[in-house]
């Protein structure tokens, strides 16, 4: 069978156990491994509240070379301060001694790790089972798809399933593989979630172009995503390029770089419909496409309203055609709108045109909605500018998820 | 037994009838009568998209002297064309004809008659069961407490009981009555919602009076409200003031203003907080207070940015005091914070405090969060400006409510 997996791409090799961070006994800490040392970028969360991984990760991604991602499921290491900063580090350092992973002057080198946590808010890492976890994840270290599949199952929270994508392309006659793991599940809006998204590839690259590439292909998948509507203090993506596909390096913006970034972008694209399906409670997904808009801000924000608005995710859950509330969304969404042009689209049957309803097939229409993806469309009727996002229904899976996780 | 619903101050009667727009059977039509004329002021909704009943009230509101409002539950007449407005315009046509309400040439005068509707967005209104029913309605016209009961029953829709409230003060020493009725339920959010607020006084005031301290009413209690984060298209508060309590007449901001305005708004904060608990699906509320902001907007961003977070709703349907979320929503606010200095409360106890975690009482902090009301305070430590607003629960409740209330 093939290797669908993040040890797919030459020169990785990954593991997942579990520590003891999690009660269920479930796997809880994910390494990845590039023993040449990789290019890297990275993408980390707006909120202005950040994970002590996020704090020390923005430190480490300034060596020009990255040999392993620790990461820990279970606990968020958010709002821990001073003691969570050292337990990050101590990840990266125990990381770093365990893989023997010196500088010139034969110190251990725990700048060249990066470290992703992600779980509740507030608690100090268990950090002695994770040390030893470590240990136990470098013994286990492998480049088969198993290792891959144990490292995308062990970054998981309340997902329920793991989410991987891969593509591979032809880049100066030599192949060569991008592969991601995601998890996602809850607060996962603008700018990324409690999302962990880590990506390898064996492309040869320059640094400054491989963040270029990464920064593009989420701002157009994972960054479009909302699930409920806020952004969490740890999302991070990163990507690792091994550089040994053997193709020629790309160092500028040439059509072998606009294949990649295009690649990349479909990796992401597939990975942040899989997260929307596997939000928390979510049991279809939808993209909402909002088109004749004064500004692309305007159009950003419809788009955001009309996927957060809790009335247009029960609808879609309930499979209902419900117009009204995506209307009404728009109207308080604080865009220029003409009431007169406001037109709405469920796939491609139009349910309000010019500011009027139109009589529609509702059969027709609750399929649509019912369907496991559709597609909103609104024209503001005020421009030419658009945007997209992709929103998920809401359902009391949700609820029972949220109020029943405590902390 | 005392009268407290809306026909208790002097000089108004009501009626509240099933005209059968809404299929259940339920009361769906509702009018309130103050026959020698009253001073009126209104707050309409700030969504770009209005109802017809709106749209045309806000015409009607220029008239002197209001004799009359007449609404109507289960449809919204919005999103109707010009039929939507020519059937407000009618509503107000026949409420004026039936109750003999005629201008100086003897022309009914539908411009002293206000109209508000409520229900789902989109459907034409059955304007001929409506006709019917206000003649009902006048012939059940009343000031017994029933009829106020009626009235408040009526407006009614996903509302599981009628919310009420009154104020009686003292004036120039004559008694003056304030008293309202409420439906909110669902899309209830930033400045006002499916919220149609109706209050009726005795106080003797001039019109601009009027309408200033109705704003500032409102302003502190129901735009304070966030169910779901949107407001809807025909948010709409009326007061009615027929100036037979005997007072001196209020002409400008003397303390017999201050007296009345803060009757008012104590009268508007209970109706507010009625809202909340009987929210769609809602099992209790919550206040955030929010200090120590840079600026007022800063402040009331944050409020709502919590009040409106789905993890943070869920949380308190779970009694969990899951501060964690709390700061999250704080976090990714958009809003100037200090990470050193910010700081939460949950009731009177510190659960996050100048950035870090506290150790408190788990057991109390979660019966405080399982109260029927509690208060959230987060200090952003970066300012002294303040704010606050009530949200609820989100429960699976909400989701059936409005999944399941198929167009």
């Amino acid at each position: 069978m093939k290797n669908n997996t993040i040890t797919a791409p030459r020169g990785f090799l990954a593991a997942g156990v579990c520590c003891g961070i999690k009660k269920s006994g479930k796997a809880d800490l994910a390494l990845i491994v590039c023993s040449t040392g990789a290019r890297a970028a990275t993408v980390f969360t707006t909120n202005k509240i950040t994970s002590a991984a996020v704090q020390v990760s923005k430190k480490h991604i300034k060596s020009p070379s990255i040999k392993a991602v620790i990461i820990n499921s279970g606990n968020a290491n958010t709002c821990t301060g001073q003691i969570g900063i050292k337990n990050a580090i101590t990840m990266c350092a125990e990381t770093a001694r365990v893989l023997q992973i010196a500088n010139r002057k034969s110190q251990i080198a725990n700048r060249n790790i990066l470290v992703a946590s992600t779980g509740i808010i507030g608690l100090q890492l268990p950090i002695k089972k994770i040390t030893a976890g470590i240990s136990k994840a470098a013994a286990k270290l492998s480049a088969s798809a198993k290792a891959g599949l144990d490292f995308a199952n062990a970054i998981m929270t309340t997902d329920t399933k793991p989410k991987q994508a891969i593509r591979r392309i032809k880049l100066s006659g030599n192949q060569a593989t991008i592969a991601g793991a995601v998890k996602g599940a809850g607060m996962i809006a603008p700018n990324m979630a409690t999302t962990l998204c880590f990506i390898t590839t064996d492309v040869a690259i320059t640094k400054p172009l491989l963040g270029k590439a990464l920064k593009a292909a989420i701002n157009n998948s994972l960054n479009k995503l909302t699930v409920d509507g806020h952004q969490s203090t740890n999302d991070t993506a990163i990507i690792l390029a091994s550089g040994l596909a053997g193709n020629r390096p790309i160092v500028s913006q040439c059509p072998r770089y606009k294949k990649f970034t295009k690649a990349l972008m479909g990796l992401c694209d597939d990975l942040a419909r899989q997260m929307a399906l596997d939000a928390e409670g979510a049991t279809r997904m939808f993209k909402v496409a909002v088109k004749g808009a004064a500004t692309k801000t305007d159009a950003a924000v419809a788009c955001r309203a009309i996927a957060d608005y809790p009335l247009v995710k029960c609808a879609v859950h309930g499979g209902d055609p419900n117009w009204g509330r995506i209307i009404c969304a728009v109207g308080s969404a604080g865009v220029k709108l003409n009431p007169n042009k406001l037109s709405c689209k469920l796939g491609d049957i139009a349910v309000f045109k010019n500011g009027k309803p139109t009589k529609f097939d509702r059969k027709k229409a609750s399929k649509i909605v019912s369907q496991i993806e559709h597609v909103i469309t609104v024209d503001l009727g005020t421009g030419n500018c658009s945007d997209f996002c992709y929103g998920c229904d809401l359902s009391k899976e949700y609820v029972t998820i949220n109020a029943d996780y405590h902390t």
